[in-house]
């Protein structure tokens, strides 16, 4: 088991740092310490209040040795995408105390010459956890899985499609199914140790790679939540949702929304409205492989219970669907809900 | 200006050879001598009647040397992926012999030991055309470019969007419109001379790579014609499909379809009828920037003069566009159809 410090300045009780919070949250590995000098002296708790994690925030790489840790976590995106000086030395630093360093940067720690240069002189190791697999062109081959696939789709990214995955998955285990979360992106991985990051892949075979996730983790399970990312009308980043619905072959949606998000972050497009989002994943991967939106995960973070409850109201009226918010009221009764729509495979257009 | 030999062992005559045909037929390169055993002794129009291009079929690439090529271009995919030993051999004869070498393999030469080696005895250029660019997210620059800017989509892979381009532009430009082609794919690269292959671009940043090209073209140009590739309901190749959908911010589209074709290429997915393809591209467009069909290139090949002409009648009738095909007929009397719904530039949702 890892027993992370967690590098995180000047960022760790913000958004950027979602891919720590999701460590701390869901992973089997320890976090014994986070390094962000902004909250030095307090506790996890306190900087992150919903996390409810009693670890130390320190403000050195130094500070957090004491604390043991035999793994850092660079779980943040540094802002503008290059490597900050102070992040550079903390990182070299771990390689030289035999930490393994674990990293979701697009940019590769082990293909920078002084990182690798560390590591090789003090037999620490370095993961890249958006390195990508050999490339595989889809082939239709998960369309013959027995595991019935469950895949999440967004409103937009960062609503919680992580998340509910999880979740469900522990609510279907709760209720004796034979439950698997695959990862598709950074923080999953972390977390699941195993996955494939789809926005890493070259785009010819993002839908591959997703079908090679199906593949992988089908026989050791008989039902598969696949982390879905993006949202179908994000500018960016709708490619890798749509590899991910046409390519891991799901049986059936769970639609995720962020209740307080109106538009696409960072690009201004407007959200889809829930029935609008239903239709259009719907349409689109009836094309293909048809597949139905079983229930919708709606994420109040951020309002009042009583404003949260008459979101899921709202939410469950305009679309005919199940919802719930499977954090602010655990997974299980969304997921008793949704089960009976779980229960079948569907069967590709061919 | 290039005067290749094309490498083609086997395979010229069949559609695998799509990349030499394109560039025999559209490219300001001339080709000198094709490479195919199996056609020895022929020309190229008797290989490949629809191209009417008089160069010599010739068994090795040393035959083809005394044709004074100074390039050659590797323009067809290996059947399964990797390098045939006798392909091998006459790219590092045409290196010794200080031809550039062209190439639009997934694979790229230049990371090939052998192949690097014999470039710096001789000094001999490697291209390898699907080469990504520096990566680059999207960021909605490409909405604010003046040009008028044309997408075409297609039903499928390989049903003549990239001809239906090349054609539309040099119909423009004989209207008298500032018009450009804008290559996304190895052929149309080749052609061209510039452009991305966006297949070959890392997931997350392929819609981005798609606005470069618009970014970069637009200067240039008052009205551009983008390359489109893949189809929307295609399983493996969707993800292309959308990034240029997105990313290159189209004020119109064109729709292309091969009127013989009725799956989806190598995956049995049945196309979807002209009709729900106007609809689908339109509608998923239409959640980020507004774009609408203007009118239907439809390739007849292989159907006779009577079919070719019903066909078309057929497709304008079920959609209520304008259809033509562009080979066949010529490109002016679509274009001129179309014209005056290209003369506006729409605005994206935000």
């Amino acid at each position: 088991m890892r027993r992370y410090a967690i590098l995180a300045p000047g960022l760790f009780a913000s958004r950027a740092a979602k891919t720590a919070h999701g460590v701390i949250a869901y992973s089997g590995d320890a976090t014994v310490a986070v390094v962000d000098p902004d909250h030095a002296g307090t506790r996890v708790r306190d900087a992150v209040p919903y996390l409810q994690h009693d670890a130390p925030v320190v403000a050195t790489l130094d500070d957090a040795l004491a604390y043991a840790p035999n793994a850092l976590l660079v779980g943040v995106a540094p802002p503008g995408g290059a490597l900050p000086p102070t992040w550079r030395a903390s990182i070299l630093r771990a390689l030289d105390a035999r930490l393994e360093v674990v990293s979701g940067l697009h940019q590769f720690l082990a293909d920078d010459p002084e990182f690798a240069a560390a590591a090789r002189r003090s037999g620490a190791q370095l993961r890249d956890v958006r390195t990508p697999p050999p490339p595989r062109l889809f082939t239709g081959a998960a369309y013959d899985v027995a595991a019935r696939i469950v895949l999440t789709v967004g409103s937009d990214c960062a609503v919680g499609k992580m998340t509910a995955s999880l979740e469900l998955v522990r609510a279907a285990r709760d209720r004796g199914e034979r439950a698997r979360f695959v990862a598709t992106g950074q923080t999953g991985i972390m977390i699941a140790g195993s996955g494939t990051a789809i926005d890493r892949v070259i785009a010819d075979f993002a839908s591959g790679a997703a079908e090679e996730l199906a593949l992988a983790n089908a026989p050791h399970a008989d039902l598969l939540f696949i982390e879905g990312q993006g949202g179908i009308n994000h500018p960016a980043f709708a490619p890798v949702t749509l590899a991910l619905l046409y390519g891991s072959a799901p049986d059936a949606l769970v639609l995720v929304h962020l209740a307080t998000r109106t538009h696409v972050e960072d690009f201004g497009t407007p959200l889809l409205s829930l029935p609008r989002l239903v239709e259009t994943y719907e349409s689109v991967i009836a094309t293909v492989k048809p597949a139905k939106v079983a229930g919708i995960a709606l994420n109040t973070h951020g309002l009042s219970d009583d404003a949260a409850r008459r979101a899921i109201e709202r939410a469950a009226r305009d679309t005919g669907l199940p919802c719930d918010d499977v954090v602010r009221h655990g997974p299980h009764g969304l997921y008793d809900a949704i089960a009976p729509a779980l229960a079948h495979k569907t069967r590709p257009l061919r």
